[in-house]
């Protein structure tokens, strides 16, 4: 069993299949066991908190694993990059703002540099930096993100990337959508809603429970939980999350959300710490529709490498000669 | 060149490409260029005009197309149904709204029965209908359509649809978007962005240049176009176009245009009559990016098949065994 293509060989991995870092889900056990499964898994730093930080780093143990960030967040405490480049992660990735300030640090290092992007501006702004590889990310993932559908994005970003691999995000949660992206031209994918309701991550039980029984038309994209947790995101990205009591309530009365900011914020966190799914956020995208179970995260991996070798091989033959003469 | 599917069996074309029935652009011209090239082309019957109908149908000649029409538009003159049906098209396809109650008539004809579908309760009723095929389409379309990103959604639909072929439809301009469709279970694809700007199109000219210079992210989803033409859309659906001094002048202050609505109107209609498109609107999706010259439809049908067959012979051979023991 095996996909390989030019990522593989950059990253020195089996399969082409990155864990994306989801913020507080996907810790060491969960970005070991995709690692150890044969894809790249990256851990979550969101935000940026040294304390969990070192401590999922402890969790994923000897697994060869990656991070990524939240660029405007880790620009705030820059500290938090000396910190990660310490423990010598396979990949470091960022998302979200000018990751030029961090460039010299990271090119000193030996992570190989990842940048996610959500406009061809931001991917020509990659391809001048020379990274080694590129996430064009759809507005159908889950978390934050833009406007741009990944089905045509990513063949836009293949033609600007020329030789740099760039790994489809958003929408993609089985062996066909993988082999979709390979077909657009990316040399791989970077799947989150795939892997949220693993055994191994480190969402709450209804949080996987809620994705795994919802639909991808249950999702939106939003800045109320964003508001709700007291994050001052700078325009262009919003947040896709399922919608639930919360979102309703606020979705049509953004003022009176902000009128009453502090009671609304401390009801957001107690029902987050308590699992309390109709008001905290289950940060998942379209692809809910395609996740069934919350199982193992090697056997999501894997089946998802099974179902994208026979959809390859199917497909393969329907432009194969009919005759030749 | 072949790309064999069953949706080629079921409409007897060679080519699983089909021409989306852009209303007052795909005409009897383009949709019999698509034909002779291979695919099935539709006439846009949009929301409905006897004369032009009877004018375009003339103008196909003898080619096998088949013609689309809005769903609750062709409600209130379900006459036209009749038209059309005398006309004996390979297929009918219809969008947006309730179309069961032109089951019977569809049923007495030979035109294979097509239903596009943007969630997937739609997608369950088209199953349940029994309808010949069935259209997925994803928001990043141009013209109407609904919120679902096309990567997630045709799997989702594939999943319902089981043995009636899937035609995934949104963000497909080229030969990649192709293997991307089959590689997702689809059998075949709808475009309409990708044959807007052909020769025979009956778009302005100067909305085919305004669409291949521009980007998908030039387009957005909005009413404003609805309005200004005076169309009275159900709720779930609004219309992705280029952005334009309309769009912009209009887009924070709807209540603005309602207001000055029979000045704006008048506007409108001048403007698309001109070929102004500051002011009328270029209804393409976010495959803008994917399309770049202004060109004989069967060259973009014949570039696009070629395309797909090298992707998915080389993506084909990603998935073969690289040693056998």
């Amino acid at each position: 069993m095996s996909i390989r293509t030019p990522l593989c060989d950059l990253f020195g991995i089996e399969h082409p299949v990155l864990l994306a870092p989801m913020a507080g889900v996907s810790g060491g056990a969960l970005a070991a066991v995709v690692s150890r499964a044969g894809g790249l898994g990256l851990i979550g730093g969101g935000y940026g908190d040294a304390d969990w930080l070192e401590r999922e780093f402890d969790a994923a143990g000897d697994a060869r694993i990656g991070v990524g960030f939240i660029t405007w967040s880790l620009a705030r405490q820059s500290h938090l990059l000396d910190l990660v480049l310490d423990r010598a992660p396979a990949a470091l990735m960022l998302s979200f703002g000018d990751f030029k300030p961090f460039l010299p640090k990271i090119r000193d290092g030996q992570a190989k540099f990842i940048v996610q992007v959500q406009t061809l501006d931001q991917a020509r702004e990659a391809v001048d930096a020379g990274v080694d590889a590129i996430v064009a990310q759809g507005t159908e993932a889950g978390g934050h993100g833009g406007t741009r559908a990944t089905l045509p994005f990513v063949p836009a970003v293949v033609d600007i990337a020329k030789e740099i691999p760039v790994i489809a995000a958003g929408g993609i949660a089985d062996g066909r959508g993988l082999a979709a992206a390979l077909a657009l031209g990316a040399s791989g994918v970077l799947c989150g809603t795939a892997f949220f309701s693993s055994n191994e991550s480190l969402a709450n039980d209804n949080a996987k429970q809620a994705a795994v029984s919802g639909s991808g038309h249950d999702t939106e994209r939003s800045s109320i939980f964003d508001i709700a947790r007291g994050l001052d995101w700078p325009t262009g990205w919003n947040l896709r999350a399922m919608r639930n009591a919360f979102t309703r309530r606020w979705s049509a009365d953004m003022d009176g959300l902000m009128q009453n900011l502090s009671e609304e914020q401390a009801r957001f966190e107690a029902a987050s710490a308590a699992g309390d799914t109709d008001v905290a956020a289950v940060i998942v995208g379209e692809a809910a529709d395609l996740i069934r179970a919350i199982e193992p995260a090697q056997d999501t991996l894997h089946g998802m490498i099974s179902q994208a070798e026979d959809r390859l091989w199917r497909i393969g033959r329907l432009a194969d000669p009919i005759e030749e003469d």
